[in-house]
């Protein structure tokens, strides 16, 4: 019989307690090993819940149990999220985490402790939720080499989306009916400007690339100057705007992460995934494209991940060492923004098809779609987009957007 | 060092070399072994092949071998590839494939052989082509009690298909650009006619419900009496017609597997998997649903699902088992069509919503769509289907076609 703590008994942390005790004839068939939780640490008392006799309050009851093997890490944010899991590492012990603040920020250090203790620090949970993503990274495709990887990886910033893509709302109606169904928080700011996204695509791209990615070496742009006309204008070029999430490596070798709202063309699978969902889309040699989806959020579906990490930890004896990256002591292999190309959708003034041509004459690209207000050019740059809006307005065109598409 | 022996050098096989040596550096680094191909199994030689000097003919200097450790099954068919794959694992060495029919038919017994040798019979290629989706069903969503699996499993009827919606072709004709674009065989049959993805979903269900189900227990119908005429309604009503394999857990505890053409409503993400590709839905009680995609055929797709079988093999020192399933010496855990529930699409000969509503009325059903030529209704069992379809003749509707509607 091997034990489990779970740090944390808010909604992931109670939703692991309760998948485990549904499933745990299953579990334990699956890994051929008895199992059970024997300690819920939370600052909080739980009367009258199923469990809270199993509740402490000081972690060193669970540093010093030898009994505990396996601890799912449900607190949230870097402190004291953090000097916990370190501790619970150091002392053998293979932790789960849900917590994508604590792996993008300190994800490289984890790694190591756990490496030296011969343990595991797995976090499935933290990018996508439910959604299996980062086992079947270094698993599953581990005989490619992965180039890129691109996504929705905020489920409110797409519930906000959809809203104004479907029932026409503007911006703000959309937030405050997502914080009204419990979706949005009261200060959005994490989801909507683009910070969770954030993290996760540093998750993909630290786990894809080896090295860790920082937080702040990815270009993040949320969608709150998105308007319902970018969206009407989008959906009248067969786009739907989504707040994407993307690590690429280009050809200099060098990794370019952003966060940035996209107009995604109807016949790339993304553009159809709706609601509060997710999906990760990823290229490489061997498989060409594979796409991922599923709830990104949630008491059971991430309860469910944390859940498939703790079944992993107890299956593997040691160290996954495909399951790591390296720590980042300089940023060099990190290209900014200016190495940026997509094509671009531009909403403006009413103007006319040769118009937009004659700008894109001068600015050296195409354009491949117009409509009534805007239009779509062919892959730039930064600069090159900035002339042919410069362009644009010598022509007499009020530019009032420009959205990034994104190329399948 | 350890070695890899890759039995029959066609498509895949010759894929499974290519990716290997191509990604040798990152594959040695994810296992933290050495590895190569020391063998490639074909009765054919290939003067002028960088891989020539590999090639053998005779299976038992491989099994003689104690250098190999890792087998790669890529001749399809059942027979010789059950011999060699049987001696393989009897000697201990784990083995990969590709070959569904193989498992469709022996994973019962494989699985056994290589429980008792302690080593693996690994099959991600098997189902989805290049799609994780074997090793996420029994590692990350092992928490979960999963109920039921949806998905397009052949990328040459989903081909088809697609042609038929979007370029207004016959059956016949986009057969033949299928098979002139080589996504069909010259003997279209097991594509057309379900046998492929009948065997997807044998392997599926026997995984996911922990029991051997043998295609003979899966009702399968192929997409040969589809037409453009029900493609179109299909599409006046909002839905795309898709060649899905499934398999649920009925309220009894029964297995329900099936290979059909169905009506997937344009909200199921399902219906906009196109071209090619294929798209696997898993339903549980954690994750709620999550959707796979990707290539479900080719060289370097099909490769790459081996390859990361092979890493695997080479990471699990023992058997790995929660990729299981026993022997069913019995098929009372099998449910027939008579249990079969959906909504259904007919496409009748042109008529009045009110008479669809009649008839409806006196089979105890609802009517959900209506158009020109046919409607949608709700829920039903074959039986009560057959009393709606005799109800509207009565009314002196004739039905050309009744088409089951995916739910999700």
């Amino acid at each position: 019989m091997k034990k489990i703590a779970v740090l944390g008994y808010g909604v992931v942390g109670s939703g692991v307690v309760e998948l485990f005790y549904k499933n745990k004839e299953k579990i334990e068939k699956n890994t051929g090993t008895e199992l059970d939780v024997k300690y819920i640490l939370d600052l909080r008392e739980f009367p009258g819940d199923p469990y809270a006799d199993k509740v402490v309050h000081d972690i060193s009851v669970i540093l010093n149990d030898p009994e505990v093997c396996y601890v799912a890490e449900c607190m949230g944010g870097v402190n004291p999220a953090f000097q916990f899991v370190s501790s619970c590492l150091e002392a053998g012990k293979s932790v789960s985490t849900s917590n994508k603040q604590l792996v993008a920020e300190k994800g490289d250090v984890l790694l190591q402790i756990a490496k030296k203790n011969d343990c595991n620090f797995f976090f499935e949970a933290s990018v996508g939720g439910a959604i299996p993503i980062i086992r079947p990274l270094h698993t599953c495709l581990a005989g490619n080499d992965i180039s890129a990887a691109a996504g929705i990886l905020n489920g409110t910033t797409n519930f906000i989306l959809e809203k104004m893509f479907c029932d026409k709302m503007g911006f703000e109606e959309a937030l405050k009916l997502a914080q009204e169904l419990g979706y949005a928080e009261k200060d959005p700011s994490a989801d909507v400007d683009g910070a969770d996204a954030c993290r996760k695509v540093c998750i993909l791209a630290s786990l894809i690339f080896g090295k860790h990615v920082y937080p702040e070496s990815v270009y993040t742009k949320g969608i709150r100057d998105i308007t319902l006309e970018d969206v009407e204008l989008a959906e009248s070029m067969g786009c739907a705007v989504k707040l994407i999430g993307s690590t690429k490596r280009l050809e200099d070798g060098r990794i370019l992460s952003a966060v940035m709202p996209m107009a995604v063309p109807e016949d790339s699978l993304i553009s159809h995934v709706d609601g509060v969902f997710n999906a990760v889309m990823v290229w490489g040699d061997g498989f060409d494209k594979t796409m991922f989806y599923g709830r990104g959020a949630g008491k059971l579906p991430t309860a469910s991940a944390v859940l498939g990490d703790i079944i992993d930890c107890v299956k593997a004896e040691h160290t996954v060492t495909s399951h790591e990256w390296i720590l980042s002591d300089n940023t060099d292999f990190i290209a900014g923004m200016e190495s940026f190309c997509a094509p671009r959708m531009y909403r403006t003034a009413v103007s006319g098809a040769d118009v937009y041509a004659d700008a894109a004459k001068s600015a050296g690209i195409e354009v491949e779609k117009t409509a009534e207000g805007g239009c779509i050019v062919s892959c730039c740059n930064n600069k090159v987009s900035d002339s042919f809006v410069k362009a644009l307005e010598a022509l007499g065109v009020k530019v009032f957007a420009e959205i990034p598409v994104l190329a399948d």
